[in-house]
């Protein structure tokens, strides 16, 4: 599946997600196409290209489109994912509750700070950065957060990899890359640069794209 | 300039201010291909297209080059940017420390509740969501980085249009689309799905790409 492909699934299968939580049975390639962003022929171009059938009249069943759309995303349990660095940003993302109808769920924060992980008071454990592997391998941790600041942002990446860590959500202004280990495996790294990403926006105003 | 020359281009410049800040004078094309995540050939040719010229051995003046690239930027002026929607998210970009290297400053942040904005323990004022178009005009605010839940980001979208806000980047789930005024101008929105990109590396993990 290529990338964009991927990129509209997966909003079918999380608006799929919400549209069950309200209650809905039945839904149509119109609905799936206001959620993401797309053409309603394109919803269904592609359902088609995924082998997926639906009536023609009567819309699809929400129901089985989940299952569906789970098994070709390989949807299953839970998944868990640890935040490493927990300033402001960390910690909001520790307490985001948008991960939890994709069956993404927090368990755990790191930070070297003591005063940071000292602090009871939080729903979610924070640990010291040096037991990252302990709970990694405990709660078989496949993906991380780093929200750390640019200077530790190289050192969290490898220290993550050391730990079993596959996956990379990165949003520190450095840029990690995807690691090729010992084994043949990839570490996927996705940046997020909010700084840049506003800096882009300036810049598209400022020098507006040709029509 | 495409969009993944401006991506370089920004990130460049970005790392030429910080080197600059830590008192460098001078910098090689290999130093600028680390911080972009590129090889050194793809800065030389960048810079080519872009007409920059360098030294052939000393390597590249910092300043000389930060304000070269500065121009192409359209950089300048400070560039204002308010926070609609100050929950843990919110309030979190409202102190990111990471974009004033950058000339970003967040002025302000709204919100519709009177319990978050009545606190007078930011340091970056909190106004009621009513107060919108008010502040925009005065501080001149072009952009607008939206962090409010699902159901009110379609209606959060529309205030910032009509207060004049030029400019959108959109944390909430829901995917915001440009928008093209009655004056011809575009309104740019730039997404950013967390959660969506935790489920991309999850799937990218269970379905590696082919090499």
């Amino acid at each position: 599946m290529n990338s964009e492909l991927l990129v509209r699934v997966t909003r079918y299968y999380r608006a799929l997600n919400r549209l069950r939580a309200i209650g809905l049975e039945k839904v149509f390639a119109h609905n799936l196409a206001d959620a993401a962003g797309v053409t309603a022929a394109i919803v269904r171009k592609d359902f088609s290209s995924l082998d997926i059938k639906g009536q023609k009249r009567g819309g699809y069943e929400i129901l089985q489109l989940v299952e569906q759309i789970g098994k070709i995303l390989g949807k299953g349990d839970v998944q868990n994912v640890v935040v490493m660095g927990c300033g402001r940003i960390g910690k909001a993302l520790m307490h985001y509750s948008g991960f939890e109808p994709d069956g993404i769920k927090i368990v755990a924060g790191f930070d070297s700070d003591p005063m940071v992980y000292a602090d009871a008071s939080s729903s979610i454990p924070v640990y010291p950065m040096t037991r990252l592997d302990e709970v990694v391998q405990a709660l078989s941790v496949k993906v991380a957060i780093i929200t750390v600041p640019e200077v530790a942002a190289a050192d969290c990446y490898q220290r993550a990899i050391d730990a079993g860590v596959k996956g990379i959500l990165n949003f520190s202004p450095i840029t990690l890359r995807n690691s090729v280990l010992d084994d043949g495996s990839t570490v996927v790294v996705h940046n997020i640069n909010i700084a840049l990403e506003l800096e882009q926006i300036f810049y598209e105003l400022q020098f507006p794209k040709q029509k």
